[in-house]
C-alpha cells in the first residue's frame, strides 16, 4: 500500500516501465469510450492503449434483460433496434465507433462458437421474439448462432479480427453466483467442436480478404485436430495463444507441440496476456518467450530447425507476430 | 505353488511384510460384513482392512433383476423398499451400517457420472415402475442419475467420501459375456463430460463441509480441461489418482503434468492402488512414488519448485494426502 | 525436370533404389486393375505393386450418383444390383476380383466409423429407396453403417485386412470445393468415437478367425481411451500408425506413448507411409524408424525394457510387423 502512493508505482509510470507497446481494454458496445478518447488526446501519454469490442450479452437472446440491452445497443448507436435489421445496423454502427477510437479487434466468448445462419425471416422472426421476452431456449440458441456470424459478416466489412474464446461454463455454482456474481472462480471448461460450429462463418466470409478469426481453446484436444488444420488452410483463421487454465508452462509447451507440425509458427496469434492484472503482464510475457525459446531450443538440439531460424522466431514471435495478426501496424505507431 | 504354502507367504505376513496401513475392500450393500467385523475383532490381526460400499448395480434401475435386488437391500436394511423413499432409508441404513464397520467411503461406476435430479414425485413413480420391472431405458437413466444425486445427499449427512470411477462400456463383446461373464477384459473406457453431469450434485451438496467426492477418469482429456478446474475451486472435489488403463508410468507423469499447473498437489487423491492382486500391491505404490519423484524432481531440475518443496511432496502425497482426502485418520490408527 | 528425364529417375529405377518390398494402389472397386495385372505378368519387373479396394462412395447412399454408382458396380461384378442382395453380391465378387489381383486389404473412410445393423428388412428397403434417389440423411447415414458392416462380414469371408480411416469432414470450404474440387486441403478431422460404432462390427465378426480391423485416427484423444483398449484385448483389432495431419515427429513419439503401455508394439499395424508423393515414401519411412528408435532407446535409458528387446523391435516393427498385420506372406514373396 505504502508502495503503490510512491510515484513510480503510478499506472502510467508502471505502463512505460513495462515497456508495454499495446493495451487493448474489453468494453461494453455501448460504453462511449470517453475514457480512451481522453487517453488518446493527451499528449503527456505516449502509450496505446485501445478498446475491444465484446458484444457477448447483446448476442444472449435468451437473457431476460435482452430487451433491456437491445434498447441500450439502439440508443449508443442511434438506431431503432425494433427489427433485426436495426439491430445489426445498431451492431454496425457500434463498432465503426469502436474502430474510430482504435479497436483491432471484437471478442466472443459464449458456450460453444455456433455460427449457424437462419433465413432471414427466421432470423427476423426470433428476434421479434426474443424482444418481446417471449424466446424458447434452443431458438435463443439458434438466434445467438446467427448474431455471431453475422458479426463476422460487419468484420468482413470493416476488419475488426474477431477472436473466439468459446467454451467455458460459467457460474458453474448457484450458490456462489447468487452470493458473489460473476467471475469468482466457477467457470469450467467444456468440449469444443470448432469444426462444425464455425463452418457456417467460414463459408460466408472464411475466405474475404478483408476477414480474420483467432481460435482459443481450454479444450486441448482440438489443438492438433482442429485448430491446426482449419488455420493451416483457411487464410483467415489463426491459432490463439494458451489461454486462462493453459496459459501455464507445461500447457504452453503442449500447445506448441501440438500445433507446430501442421501450421508452423507464423499462423499462431503470438502471445496474448488475456489477464485483469496489470502487473502480471510482465512476468506473463517473459514466462511466454521464455518457453517459445525453450520449444525452439529443443527443435535446434534435435536437429529439427536450423539455430538462425529459431533465433529469428524468437524475435518475431512475441512481437511482430501478434502485431501483424491484429493489424496493429508497425511499433511505435499510436492509433 | 510350494511357496503359497510357506507361512511367510500367508495373507497375514505378506499383509505386514508389504507394510500396508490400510487396505479397504468393495462390498456389496447387502453384504453382512460378518469377515470385516471378525477382522477387527481379532487381536492377533493388528492391520486395517475396511470396507467399501459399492452399489452401483442398486441404482440401475432397467437390470432385470432390479426387483429382486431391491427386495434384497430391504431385507438387509430392515427396511420396505416397495417406495422411492423406503428405497432412500434402506440405502441410508445400510451406509451407516457400512460406516459403523469402519468403511470411509463409496464407490460409484456408472457409463456415465450423471446426477440431474428429477422431481420427487417422477422419482417415486419410476422408481415404482422399474419395481414393477416396466420402466423404459431413458426412464431408467433418469432415476439411476437421480439415485447418484442421492448418494451425495447421504454423503453429505454420513462424511463417506463418493469416489466416481465412470465411463467405461462394460462387456463390449457380447460373446465373450455369454461365454465367460462380467470382468474378463471386454470394458472399453468412453469419453466423459464432467462438467454437466456433476453439476447437479455440486450445486445440492458441493458447498456441504461434509460433503467430498474424488473424480477418476481414464479419458485424460478431461484431466485439465474439467478436473483440475472443478477441484481447483469447489472445497470439496479432488482429482483421482490415474486409474485402470492410465495406472502406467508415462500415463502418470502426463497426469502430473496435466493437472498440477490448474490444480498443485494437495486437492488430489494421492494414490490409491485400485487392485485386486494382492500381490501387486507393493510395486504398484513404488512406481507411483518413483513417478511422483521423478515429476517433481523434473521441476526442481526446471527452477520451478524448490528442492525443499519437493522434498516434503515427495513424502505427504503417498501417505498423509489420501490419509486426509479420505479421512482415514492419523498413522496406526485402527477403525 | 531435366533429371526426370534420366533413366535412373524413371518410376521403376526408384521403386528399385528406394528398395520397395510393397506397394499398395487405393482403387476403385469397378476398376479392371488392367495395369495390375501388366505389372504383375511384367517378367522385367520384380516388385510388389498389389490394388486396394476402397468403396467409400459406393456406401454412401444419400448421393445423387448413388445410382449411377451401384449400376456400375453391377455391371463390373455382373450381379443384378437392383435389390439389396444383388448388390451384397455385387461387393463379394468385387473383393475376391481384387484379391485375385493381389490386394490384402480393403479401406474405409466415412465421417464416422458407425456399424450399426438394420434388419435384413429395412436395409432392403432403403437400399430400393437409395437406388431411386430417395432416401433421407438419417436413413441414408443408417444405411451406410449397415453396408460396412457388411463388408466386415465379407472381410470375414475373404479375409481382406480391413482398415478404418474415419472423422475427417472433407470439403469444409464450398468455396473452395466448387472451384477446385476434392482433396484440395479442406479436409478437417473431427471428434471419434470408435467404442460405439464398431461394436456391433465386433459383436458380429470381431471372434472370427479370418476377420483382421486396422483402427486409425487423427483424433489423438482415443489412443489410450479407445484404441489401445480395443486392439489390447479383441484378436481382430490392432492399432494403426498415426496418419494424415499426426504423421509428423512430435505425434509419432505422443502415439507410442499413448498407446504402448495398454497394447505394447505387437498390436499396432506397423509404419504404412499412406502417401500420395512417391518420392516421398524413403524420408517417411527412415523418419518413423528413427521415431521408434527414439522412442525404444528412450525406454532402455530409462530402464523401462531390455536393450535386446529394444533392438529386437526395432528391427521387427518396420518391416515383419506391417507384414504380419496386412498377411503379406514372407519378405521377398510376389503375389
Amino acid at each position: 500500500a505504502e508502495k503503490l502512493t510512491r510515484p513510480e508505482f503510478r499506472p502510467r509510470a508502471l505502463f512505460e516501465q513495462f515497456k508495454i507497446t499495446v493495451l487493448a481494454t474489453t468494453d461494453d458496445p455501448v460504453d462511449d469510450l470517453a475514457p480512451h478518447a481522453a487517453l488518446a488526446a493527451d499528449e503527456s501519454f505516449t502509450g496505446r492503449v485501445i478498446p475491444t469490442f465484446r458484444p457477448d450479452k447483446y448476442l444472449e437472446a435468451g437473457r431476460p434483460d435482452f430487451p433491456a440491452l437491445t434498447d441500450a445497443l439502439g440508443e449508443a448507436a442511434g438506431v431503432d433496434v425494433s427489427t433485426y435489421d436495426g439491430y445489426h445496423e445498431a451492431m454496425r454502427t457500434r463498432r465503426l465507433y469502436f474502430r474510430d477510437h482504435g479497436a483491432v479487434s471484437t471478442d466472443h466468448a459464449h458456450i460453444d462458437p455456433g455460427t449457424a445462419r437462419l433465413s432471414d425471416e427466421d432470423a427476423r422472426r426470433l428476434y421479434t421474439a426474443a424482444r418481446a421476452g417471449d424466446i424458447g431456449a434452443d431458438d435463443a440458441v439458434a438466434l445467438r448462432r446467427h448474431m455471431l456470424g453475422d458479426q463476422a459478416r460487419l468484420a468482413s466489412e470493416d476488419g475488426l479480427v474477431l477472436t473466439i474464446h468459446p467454451a467455458v461454463l460459467r457460474n458453474h455454482s448457484d450458490e456462489m453466483f447468487e452470493k458473489f456474481g460473476a467471475d469468482v472462480g466457477f467457470d469450467i471448461p467444456v468440449a469444443v467442436d470448432y469444426v462444425h460450429h464455425i463452418r457456417p462463418m467460414l463459408n460466408d466470409v472464411g475466405h474475404h480478404p478483408n476477414f480474420r478469426t483467432v481460435l482459443f481453446t481450454i479444450d486441448e484436444t482440438v489443438l492438433s485436430r482442429e485448430i491446426a488444420p482449419l488455420a493451416g488452410v483457411y487464410p483467415s483463421v489463426f491459432a490463439g495463444a494458451p489461454w486462462w487454465f493453459i496459459d501455464s508452462p507445461d500447457a504452453i509447451l503442449r500447445y506448441r507441440r501440438a500445433v507446430s507440425e501442421t501450421l508452423g509458427y507464423t499462423r499462431t496469434s503470438g502471445f496474448i496476456d488475456d489477464t485483469r492484472a496489470f502487473c502480471s503482464i510482465p512476468a506473463r510475457h517473459d514466462m511466454s518467450r521464455r518457453l517459445d525459446a525453450t520449444h525452439l531450443a529443443g527443435l535446434v538440439a534435435e536437429h529439427r530447425i536450423r539455430l538462425e531460424d529459431a533465433q529469428e522466431l524468437v524475435t518475431t514471435l512475441p512481437d511482430q507476430q501478434p502485431r501483424e495478426v491484429f493489424r496493429l501496424g508497425a511499433a511505435g505507431e499510436k492509433n
